[in-house]
């Protein structure tokens, strides 16, 4: 069998950093979201980019497919190796290779967590801004294109990494992009390359942009009587020019329960959280158009945070929603869903979907990036239920349908993966068989992570 | 001749929408920079995108070039039909589909001008960002991934598209992206095909995000002793985070050009002229903190312009700027160059750039997108001269190896185009045959935009 034959090869490199040890195999073929194990048939661990490319030489004279690994944080399994083959786990590639302060830059190995980035740069000032939420592998944020709740002000893993190194399918080192802050020589490898989830090649080094730590933070929360408002008011302060760096929403329900959870007493109604970034001054004057905003917008119990304690006390509401939430239901699991429309189609998207929820009979509470146009609902299923797993699919079936009509995405943030590849000929049509012919170029055996993005018949 | 059958076969589409006259061919076989006028066999005006996929489904089965035009304001030559064939002219395709002012986009036809746009979208409060000097068509600052002055603050063409329709080059229309302002579904064909230059498809369609326009701007000008303490000035206002609007250099040569055009008495200085965007407060505290920082490294002469009218005199200075060089020399053409690196090297960059123009003979004043590294030398050289013609593509030459000497790229803004096809190679290295295999995935017999971007071999 081919496979055998690539592992007894993979082995000669490896030695005991090629790993098929049951409990190894095992964490592998896990995954976060509610898809079922499917186990590797082994695992490499390499520590330079030179292994990771005769590991895909290897894999690609075997036609055995390659899947990386990053954190194994991914909601859509897209780090699953449902065809077999060798998951690259790319923990042993952490290092951050050069901080470049007057360029604002970084130079970093894809198994780097942002927590592992933003606390080896802290003396530096400058900081690493897309949060996911998890503590992900930086190559992971890019492979998926990742983002979070400061893209409103900092955008995604596209707008923040600047070059690459890739593996391809055939094992040649490529590097995309320089250092330059812009370059209009050639197609965009690097955009291509992000968000492709290991389809056309395996990321093993980044060059990312970094942001300077800004000199005053401030932040505030405050409740609506409606979704409606709370987005109205929203669009209102981006058409102002007032940089907001984050801007969340959590729904009624959400509220509900982060006050179950902490005891807060907050009105349980829609509730917006705002983060601004810049000068003293400058923080002062957005905070202050924001709450004539809201204010305009029938929005109550307008709260600000200036101090540090305070502000993180406010952003723990939100860090610990998605905790809170799956406590209000012990020994239940979530599905989460992830779509992303036009902002004028926001409280619609939400509305429409509200109602969906309450008629499942599901608890389905709402957090939104909704700067963006992106929320989440955080389905509850009791992980027995065969019928609480079907009526959260069907949501969630119908949630990017609703995308799809609003003019918006199927996903926002959490890629494609095998949850999504469903959606992918409805979201792009005549687009998509471009897609396929790409990979075909790239990738023509498919053996880059095989089964996911494209077409597969 | 497949040429002759496809033009007789596109006339019975198109009718007196295509055209041979002499007078056409010639302009359409024309450039604005140094390179020989090459004619196309003829110039097709489609006004939908349907007659675009006509047009270049006759084109594939005749296997006959198809280059496309938007205003021809090219720096890079991109838009002769070196190979002869169809020159696809843009003008017709110049409306304005849908602003969507709660979403803060617009969808618009390739051949409308950003001056058109901006014109459009005046009564909104929105504005497009994006501003590479010329009044150059939209379809064409994406397809050469444009930038210009505002970079700094608003990106490229990269950052400001959200969306295309594309007429693939077997004439199947597909789109990109989605109105959503993010997306992880899939590979970014949007990022792919900006930047294209048109050998991938023709783009028939863009949707773009749009600025708030800003409650306050302010400007300032201030000289400097070197250029060192200029960019390190401007080093650091990037690091403390002031958002500059635009920030650009002119060298003492550009400044001693424009005090001879306008009667300015500057000092014979590097300058820095820079434009802050946001509220009254919030320009008036950036002024304030670039003031200091201009003063901590030597600068002098800082004047603060508030008022539209001063504000517009000032930057009438850096617009003039080309023009005032030009007029320097009468008689005299200019070969621009194009060259980004990280900021740090900057400095380096233009001072061995200055050096190297001192020791050529020619004029060669220098203007700078400074905050993104990007910086133009205006050669100024006798058209009837072939010394000083060669003499200009040494220098051009010396840049754009200095430039990958630097870590940055041999175009930061005006594209590759036939100008700089040479130094892809050179600049991608192993990455570049992955560009060509995108280029034979897409448009296997090359019929578009051909003897430009991929290896020619």
């Amino acid at each position: 069998m081919s496979v055998q034959t690539a592992i007894a090869a993979l082995e000669t490199v490896l030695g005991d950093r090629l790993s098929r040890s049951k409990s190894d195999l095992a964490l592998h073929g896990q995954n976060e979201a509610h898809f079922d194990v499917v186990l590797p048939d082994a695992v490499a661990y390499p520590e330079t980019t030179q292994e990771v490319s005769e590991i895909v030489r290897i894999c690609a004279k075997h036609v055995c497919p390659v899947v990386a690994w990053g954190t194994g944080t991914s909601l859509e399994g897209h780090a699953l190796a449902i065809r077999g083959g060798i998951t690259v786990d790319m923990t042993h590639m952490n290092k951050v290779l050069e901080v470049n302060t007057a360029d604002m830059d970084v130079r970093i190995q894809p198994g780097v967590t942002r927590h592992a980035l933003n606390e080896d740069l802290r003396a530096t000032g400058l900081f690493f801004p897309v949060d996911p939420g998890a503590d992900a592998s930086l190559g992971g944020m890019a492979a998926t294109r990742a983002s979070g709740t400061t893209a409103v002000r900092y955008g995604t893993m596209r707008d923040n990494v600047l070059g690459l190194e890739v593996v391809l399918a055939d094992g040649r080192i490529i590097r995309t992009g320089t250092r330059a802050r812009k370059s209009s020589a050639g197609y965009d490898l690097t955009g291509l390359f992000v968000g492709s989830e290991g389809t056309l090649g395996l990321i093993t080094e980044l060059t990312l942009r970094l942001q300077g730590q800004p000199q005053a933070i401030g932040a505030a929360v405050c409740a609506f009587e409606t979704v409606d408002n709370a987005v109205d008011a929203v669009i209102a302060t981006i058409q102002l020019g007032i940089p907001m760096a984050r801007i969340e929403l959590l729904d009624a329900a959400s509220v509900a329960a982060v006050n179950a959870h902490g005891d807060l007493g907050l009105p349980e109604w829609p509730h917006l959280l705002v983060e601004f970034h810049g000068s003293d001054a400058g923080v002062a004057e957005d905070a202050e158009t924001f709450k004539e905003v809201v204010a305009e917008h029938g929005g109550q119990g307008f709260d600000w945070a200036a101090k540090a304690e305070d502000r993180n006390k406010l952003w723990r509401v939100r860090h610990d929603a998605y905790y809170a939430i799956t406590k209000t239901r012990p020994g239940h699991t979530a599905l989460v869903t992830d779509m992303c429309v036009p902002i004028s189609q926001l409280a619609t998207a939400i509305k429409e979907t509200q109602a969906d929820i309450a008629q499942s009979g599901l608890d389905g509470p709402i957090l939104g990036h909704v700067g963006d146009g992106n929320f989440h609902a955080i389905l509850m299923i009791d992980p027995n239920s065969a019928s609480d797993l079907d009526a959260a699919k069907d949501l969630s079936h119908r949630m990017a349908e609703r995308a799809l009509a609003l003019g918006g995405t199927v996903t926002g943030e959490h890629g494609v993966g095998m949850g999504k590849l469903g959606y992918m000929e409805a979201e792009h049509g005549a687009a998509w068989p471009v897609m396929g012919s790409i990979k075909r170029a790239l990738d023509p055996d498919s053996i880059m992570n095989p089964g996911k993005m494209v077409d597969q018949n």
